[in-house]
């Protein structure tokens, strides 16, 4: 990381509101945790089993909710949404690292690509025919991009990204170490006991601001287009399927799987390991638990776990009348000898 | 992909069967959905998900099943399996790509490798000792094949590929990228509190007519080898461990894990993200659904599913009942008062 | 692997203890399953499925535990823990292959490394700057080391490994092909309908002794580090999240995830395919069956299992009585009929 410059907490506050409280000219250099932070740093309070720490925090200043701002007397910024608040803070102290433009002498780009003076690619890079590079990208080392790949301006590839041929990335993308994007979708028919190849021959399309996290694949359609929309999150180790459309500022944790052609709407959560299976359509701010495994198409915004996936509080409280079912049977039974009646076999 | 050619209804049907009604003489370019074909498209209708897209597709001609030969008055092509034909017909229109013959440059082949001249070697591969390498195989830029791995003839490794020493793969394999064939199988043994590594001295040994999803893993045996037969298809993110064998002709979708040494039969259909334990025995024809949790053997073909899975319906109809579990305890308290019976508690 | 050497049985109990029974000069080259193993092989039966390999097996020798030394006459070593002998005996005739120390050609090593004399650095390999590298190393083909990464001695990655910038692993490492260290943790902060991005700024920190699967993900910290104390063992496909702490000889199967900022304890073993939600403590010595969904901070060592996960034992009794309620809502409309109450719309 570049190294961090300092600032005082009111010169933080000019720039992204909140009130402080306690001395403004506190000075800080950088962000850190409320049980690693030093005085120089300033700590957050965002998850109430992290208030034990703030009693002892080594913390020069604090990030906390306008409900909290009484837990200290240290020096604090109390605002309305503190782990937004951090987050621009910690972007302040952390920016990006830049990265050297040029071309690595160990690169291949091959005919018709043309690379812009600001970008970087890295060693051992490849970069296939007609590709088109927006200013300012970053591919790095080993990276593999097919012919006719496009990847918008001031997107950053780490190493060892695999692009196949024809996919578009747009601008400002971050996308980790080994994802793959345009690989076949799992097009495949029944023939006499044998399995037909369907030739893959849509792409994916990536909208701007999106990141895709380490070892994440993405399907390229079979036909027609994949497509993840502007602003859309996805961690490391999922699959996206053939055909399958992620709707703009959706976000998906780790180890999810979503099948073919299934759509997902617009401003979703979608927990880790979920499953999903094909041919569905998600509604928009639908929140899906970890390891739901989504079996029908979901129409209304709210909240869904289980499995097999339905409205989450239902499956909750079947879970723990589950749990019950020990009870009930007893008393079934003492109802059956109340009324001597046989037990019937179970 | 290469340039489709033109063709004539009347020339798709002679080569793939089916019955033409409307004329013949229809010139088809390419295969499309519903949705975006226009009007030198061949088109398709397989899923009654889609049958309103019927209604208002700009296609030229459409491929569909006896059932549903009335739903369109455009020139058509009626067959037994309408999904199995536009598998052919798309596959007539999009032929694989053609690699360019040749070594490139910047790959590495170590002594004792014989590179076939019709073989086509990457940007920057890695090719070990006393490799084999079939006629007319495809190894992708960055691939890396340890010393002694066999590729058999027309197989095609797309980027980034590692296969490690001595594992073997058929004829016309696929294997996209990211996939590793052949790490160590998950091997430890405990020893007053810490772990001993078991070496895993196995192969993997790949039929022919595989295709491995990108990132994909397949686990080099222990002491045998790891087996997967003629035909099988693997999605991506797919877990095989150590010792496990997967019977002819068997399909499993991405996500999934299969513990080591378990046997899976031949034509089994394995759902999305499925967890099957090690050592079981799964029959021939068994259909494992999306997130089910496998831990007993399997020994009849039908359909399987839920955590724990079992039989698919029994399944179903179990977390039906689950749902109304509620209902069934306000039935119970009834009686309970019915006969003045004191309600226990839950 | 290296060519074995010969032993005779006498001299693999001096080496490891246990008893023989029959005859010490028994000659043994190598380790084998019950089925493979021919004349020069010692096999071994630790798992009751096997037994009846036993009875036609061609070993000239088989390792047993006490109450099993009577299956069978051949030369036999028995012990108390045959798993771990069988692990100690095949070390013995499977030592790992040394890799010639040296620099490929291809490699490219930054200002600022210096690379011992006796490590290897694999072709196309990159290693950044400031890199610190222990004695012994195997860094494979392809591999990527970003600025400031450590490797202790004796550690060996597998090609295509990418360990990114700042992270350490420890002395004697295993880490195979597509493994990801040190991206980016999924930390994202929700402004107004998008999400902004939280920088990572912590590191991975690996400890000694630590094996990592084939495309498995550790990522790196939000502030402060994300740890895996000594001698953990991690299977393929694995998700850690940033923060997540793992520790001392913990051993996880494959495609598990585990979600930011948990801490598993010691000595726990975590079955494949489970989801650990973030922000929870395991305690030491638990086991977490394969596919179970952690919702909840686990205080007691112990088995547990379920979606959610709970008490394995009570899990396995929720579902079987699930089972059974078609059987108890028949007994309920019995008692509903015998006291004339009408019954209830489920």
């Amino acid at each position: 990381m570049a190294k961090a410059e300092k600032y005082r907490l009111a010169q933080i506050v000019e720039r992204f509101g909140g009130e402080i409280l306690g001395d403004p000219q506190t000075p800080i250099s950088q962000v850190a945790t409320l049980e690693s932070a030093g005085a120089r740093h300033i700590s957050f309070l965002t998850h109430s089993k992290y208030r034990k720490q703030l009693a002892s925090t080594g913390a020069g200043a604090v990030i906390l909710g306008r409900a909290d701002s009484g837990l200290t007397k240290l020096p604090r910024i109390v605002c309305d949404d503190p782990y937004l608040y951090f987050a621009k803070v910690s972007a302040l102290f952390n920016p990006p690292q830049a990265a050297a433009p040029g071309v690595h002498k160990t690169a291949v780009i091959e005919r018709g690509t043309t690379v812009p003076a600001s970008a970087s690619i890295g060693a051992g890079a490849y970069v296939g025919r007609r590709v088109k590079l927006g200013r300012d990208v970053v591919i790095g080392a080993g990276c593999h991009l097919g012919d006719g790949v496009e990847v918008g301006a001031a997107s950053r590839l780490y190493p060892r990204v695999t692009i196949y041929p024809g996919c578009c990335l747009g601008r400002r993308a971050l996308v980790h170490s080994g994802a793959v994007i345009g690989a076949d979708g799992f097009g495949i028919a029944q023939d006499n006991g044998t399995w037909r190849k369907i030739p893959q021959v849509g792409r994916v399309v990536i909208g701007d601001d999106v990141e895709i996290g380490a070892n994440t694949c993405i399907d390229r359609g079979a036909l027609d287009d994949t497509v993840v929309e502007d602003g859309v999150k996805l961690d490391n180790l999922i699959q996206i399927g053939h055909n399958v459309r992620i709707g703009a500022h959706t976000a998906i944790a780790g180890c999810t799987g979503i099948a073919g052609s299934t759509r997902i709407g617009k401003h979703c959560m979608i927990g880790g390991a979920a499953s999903i299976v094909g041919h569905l359509d998600i509604a928009d701010r639908v929140i899906i638990h970890a390891g739901a495994v989504v079996t029908k198409s979901i129409e209304q915004a709210g909240t869904y776990g289980g499995h097999p996936a339905e409205n989450n509080r239902r499956w909750t409280r079947s879970m723990a009348h589950l749990r019950h079912l020990d009870a009930l049977r007893e008393r079934v039974r003492h109802i059956e000898q109340q009324l001597s009646l046989p037990e019937e076999k179970a």
